[in-house]
């Protein structure tokens, strides 16, 4: 059986990077991709990742990175992007609400849409969205990220709908509270959410049998007020 | 006591001349815009309405559209303007899921922005969205609509949360079902909606006191399966 | 056309009167049951109801109070008992929780029943229950309450999808936030419901055309977190 | 380390049966409740539990089940008891009615009660729920399971907002699907759920970390309409 492959867009360091260190455990081949991938290096060293530079919110860009095999062909798919502005709505810049909703949804289209046109074919395969509280509930003074993640939320059930009964996985994680990082260490009671729990939560559903589907996940700390 | 002025952005044949045609009856001075104006001189006629021809998903349109006092002093403004692609989510065109989410969202963020902008000094003022069920439950086959309508419903609910304390009404809309119109006449048992009920809800939720608010509102015909 | 009749269980101080009294003067009249009807005198001698005692969880009791013409002949139904017990989950009386549940939602089954048994054969009536925020969110230290009113929501789902084809209305009336009265005056920013206003948002959906039916309704003050 | 306890309420042939199976796989010594044992002879030898008789719906039978240091001590509790009557509402007895709300809710109370006044004081515990779609979406002419079900999802949410913070971890399974079992064995294309996935899922939840819980679980077969 060859190398089962796995591609993460809009990889950061938080659960994108556990994923990818997990998948890579597990035995894919993985693939990073990012607008940037210039802090992507030591991840890609570690878990014998390629990286990819792609704009996920850009039609070609995202045609381009899939007319790679290591896209094309795989069988787990993250799409991890994320952009948020806050603050009173008639603060707020158009352009950043343009922004916010293309790089939370608008890509999150363009990869779901290119991953199911490889998938299908094979009748198999698992779409991972990181979602957010706000794709739950919008709150004030963040208008965009409600926006964008509620956009999310509605592309991860509607393609639920289309593509589970043929054969590809949907899943739309809320991602309920902080992640802790190097930059926003655990003040020391599991407050914020071990970005390591968050893939082993993917990891569960990529292996959910096809009769027993979660097509939402939902993850939050165990003092978070919701 | 000066005129009121209501103001309706992506005004169409259905709910939002029905509801010109009541804001005209309780004697509200109705400005109605929308891309293209050409077909609403008989509404505005009747009504005795202004047009304003905007794309209200172009941010300089917007700002332009309340510029004027007609748009600038409103003290009800609805957003209608919406768009739609369906189809198998790998056939459909990336630029048609942008153009669902612009008008369906970012055109509804732009209006509800700038209305924001000029009812906050005054300290009242109701902002409608116009949504779907589409907004609350994402449909197969039908992504586009679904990403648009969740983003608008999760800024409808961001703007409650944040304006409702600051005296700017806010509601969401759902309007579950087909609508009657001209060309879609009701089949004869009730089961398009009437689109003067939609605007008597509306109506009713401009009329709420401040103690009793409804952030959503949600209308389908008797028959219809949800 | 003869005199329409309203019937309302569990009636107190609150919205239950305020609609009473708009009843009244709309024409119907009114029937006013309660465990104890000993406190409902002057709002009976207002509105010119008839007063019926009723354990409304009492199946036997509910079955003879639509043993009357006062209550069978009813176009129009409020449930609105409503028990509560708080605390932390721990601390509980079970027999507390069961009361909690056979107040908010066994008794709205019985008096639902029965509304639909006299209602079915002419094809029309609208039944309402009185829910709360507690029905959509489980709070801490509130199990019972969270119990009682969601088996009360899902209640109103299943009627509302299995009566509405039938011509009846099925309304669920979600109450978030506290409701004014006179032990409970407002502190003078409406931070409090005005009753009446509930009152008006049943008017509404009473004489909602059967084209655009709510089958729930939300109402909160303009301050309430949510 | 001393062997941990589990303990399951309302043990039936499906998921219940398998999560047993999954726990003493793991290392647990696992207690089964029923309100007959008569059919767990074969699970308990398989699985080395132990059985005890207890109608769940009954606060001294489930007072007098947690006075065994099998229920008290346990680390995982779940509660699967069930009920169902159908059919449409003017047709169903009330008694029934009250059964269901009582076992899928009022017992689902009693046992948690009982379990987290054991477990608070050790800080940590699993209680499990079992709903199912029922608690999300009220169907026709399933107005009992609809209050049941529902009821016992707010019971999970305010469990869960209050005990989370004490360390007590609270989840509700929603079931969204048939099961397959001898009796209603799978038709060939995983349309039923196998059970041990729903095990899978709970098991996956019992190991997850307090940074990282889920209050809730969806799982429905991938052709599963929804």
């Amino acid at each position: 059986m060859p190398t089962p492959r796995a591609l993460i867009v809009g990889t950061g360091p938080g659960f994108s990077a556990s994923l990818a260190r997990k998948l890579a455990g597990e035995g894919y081949s993985v693939a990073l991709a990012a607008r940037n991938t210039d802090k992507l290096a030591a991840l890609a060293a570690e878990t014998g990742a390629t990286l990819h530079a792609c704009d996920a919110s850009d039609p070609a860009a995202v045609a381009a990175l899939f007319g790679k095999p290591e896209a094309a062909e795989a069988e787990v798919v993250l799409y991890n992007a994320s952009f948020r502005v806050r603050g009173p709505t008639i603060d707020l810049d158009p352009e950043d609400v343009r922004r916010t909703m293309e790089v939370c949804a608008f890509g999150a289209f363009l990869v779901a849409q290119q991953a199911a046109r490889h998938m299908l074919p094979r009748g198999r395969g698992t779409i991972l969205l990181t979602g957010a509280s706000a794709g739950v509930k919008g709150f004030a003074r963040s208008a965009p990220f409600a926006m964008g993640k509620f956009a999310l939320r509605g592309l991860g059930q509607a393609l639920a709908r289309e593509l589970h009964p043929q054969g590809i996985h949907v899943v739309h994680i809320v991602v309920d509270g902080g992640i802790r990082s190097e930059r926003r260490p655990d003040p020391g009671a599991d407050t914020l959410i071990d970005p390591d729990a968050i893939a082993e939560a993917a990891l569960h559903a990529i292996r959910q049998p096809r009769s027993a589907w979660s097509a939402e996940i939902e993850l939050r700390p165990w003092v978070e007020t919701f």
